[in-house]
């Protein structure tokens, strides 16, 4: 099969939305914005070894790409509406291509998100989306509002991306080995974290400043922290784990959570005056789902305090650095 | 020095325009679009030995990067207005990245573009730029709206970037030998491509289909009579050369005009009855520039006839074929 009609045909979607004038077919998409939005893009690179394990399934490697992208979109309050893919392929395999397109569809759907182009080409495997999406004017959720007093929020739970890398890599063993169930568990939330697109529309009405979690709880608090210029006391008795997590040695939990990648939940900043009606609304949005919840971990201060415990040691920040919006 | 504060420096760019509400810093970018605009987007990569020979100058590989991004705005009749940059690299290079920034940023200042995002990550060299321009609601430039009797033109000259490649692959021997100043042209012409953004400023308000030429001119031309469904006669005596193709066997020049890619000129259809205008405004915006020139090169003729010479003879499309928008 010719190398151009088979990419067609796994990456031309059928009934495009009506806001794309020109989707896949012409020198460059065109796409209808409304007079009252903004435009919100990003764009995330993924390397097989570096962002997903070498044998991850290509399903898995499409969701993922996506799913960092949208939860950037997510920690923007921004609504998903396209995006394009840049696919390096080092051989064209069918096998590959159905996998990882039907990865990408089955989670651009769920959130209404459109592939509208993109390039394929052939060299060492490397994949870059780049996601666009739409806030009210001036509605965008930055980093940098979090006040003195404000709650520090965060959804789901923390770690388990790291604890399934670890145990992939053969560094959970003896008395930190994982059940099968709890590292089937963390395996999951690595290869397909969840971008939190549901909870961020609630979270937009209310939080005064927000993140996704990519590179660690500390590292990615410290940019909010360092945006808004306050401090934050952290409660780490409160950090929300899996039930894989609670299985673990609690020192280990809370490093993984703290300096672990890979979580992609929502960290945001709530004013202490608008707890109650948060947490209320969430709960009639959520209906009380389980995955679904938000766990409060701490507090504004004042900047100079960095990030401390609430014992008031230090607690220093060592994620991974790469350069993204 | 830390990777991060490495990238933050060549990448994040000084004095943004008030149209970028967020630019670099946060999970995203957040851009303000004009209520009687569209959005006109495409996203391109380059890899090293594919699109580009390997000992290219980096600041030749960010300009090529950006112009083959440029070049699908040029044949959309859009405006460029931002781009976004995913960045792999091997290591990091301090001298690489300062001549690639500068290549970068060169050819962006020229078209008015800004640096508003972008990954970098470890692996190997692959640059992804996703580029965003702005056009007048529904007056983008498409491929579909050729009509039976339309001329086609060209602009600049077509070859170059062809015979460049073939000379560094020393496939240009004997007879067919370039000059030292002809094979530094074509060189030239092969590294940094001149996106033809101000041409089509002009071209857009005529021209009824507009593509840009990457794969080589049947190859491309064929994209625009499939789309608009009609067929075409070349003048083949009429392909624009530069002097430097002139120098050449004039089989071998016509043979890169027509399947070498790397051009980068806009290959478009203007009504007959709209080619007096057209040129004679042509005329007073480029004061007679010779590489802003435009050529006719044939006419759009009926669809059961395919691309013909003008003896009638077959032209058979054999450009390079990848997926792109």
């Amino acid at each position: 099969m010719h190398e151009f009609n088979l990419i067609h045909k796994y990456f031309t979607w059928d009934n495009p939305p009506a806001d794309i004038a020109i989707a896949v077919g012409d020198d460059a998409a065109v796409l209808d914005i409304p007079a009252d939005k903004q435009l919100v893009t990003s764009i995330d690179t993924l390397i097989s070894g570096v962002h997903f394990p070498e044998n991850t399934l290509p399903s898995s490697i499409a969701h993922k790409a996506l799913a960092v992208n949208l939860s950037d979109l997510a920690a923007m309050g921004a609504t998903p509406k396209w995006f394009t893919l840049a696919l390096t392929l080092p051989e064209i395999d069918e096998a590959w291509l159905n996998s990882f397109s039907k990865g990408l569809k089955t989670l651009a759907h769920e959130h209404h998100c459109f592939l509208i182009g993109g390039d394929t080409t052939r060299g060492p495997l490397n994949i870059s989306i780049q996601v666009m999406g739409l806030v009210d004017t001036g509605k965008a959720l930055l980093r940098s509002g979090a006040k003195l007093g404000d709650k520090i929020y965060v959804t789901g739970t923390l770690g388990d991306g790291a604890a399934g890398l670890k145990n992939l890599n053969g560094e959970l063993e003896g008395e930190f080995k994982l059940s099968k169930t709890d590292a089937k568990y963390c395996q999951q939330r690595l290869d397909n974290p969840t971008p939190r697109i549901i909870e961020s529309r609630l979270i937009k009405s209310f939080a005064t400043s927000c993140i996704d979690v990519s590179d660690g709880l500390l590292q990615d608090l410290s940019h909010i922290l360092e945006a808004s210029q306050v401090g934050a006391t952290l409660n780490l008795s409160h950090l929300p784990f899996s039930s894989a997590l609670r299985n673990l040695d609690n020192n280990l939990a809370t490093n993984l959570a703290l300096k672990g990648g890979d979580d992609y939940e929502l960290l945001f900043t709530i004013p202490a005056i608008k707890e109650t009606q948060f947490l209320s609304q969430l709960s009639n949005t959520m209906n009380g789902k389980v995955d679904n919840k938000v766990t409060c971990i701490g507090e504004i201060t004042k900047e100079d305090t960095g990030i401390r415990d609430n014992a008031g040691n230090r607690l220093i920040s060592s994620g991974y650095n790469h350069f993204h919006v």
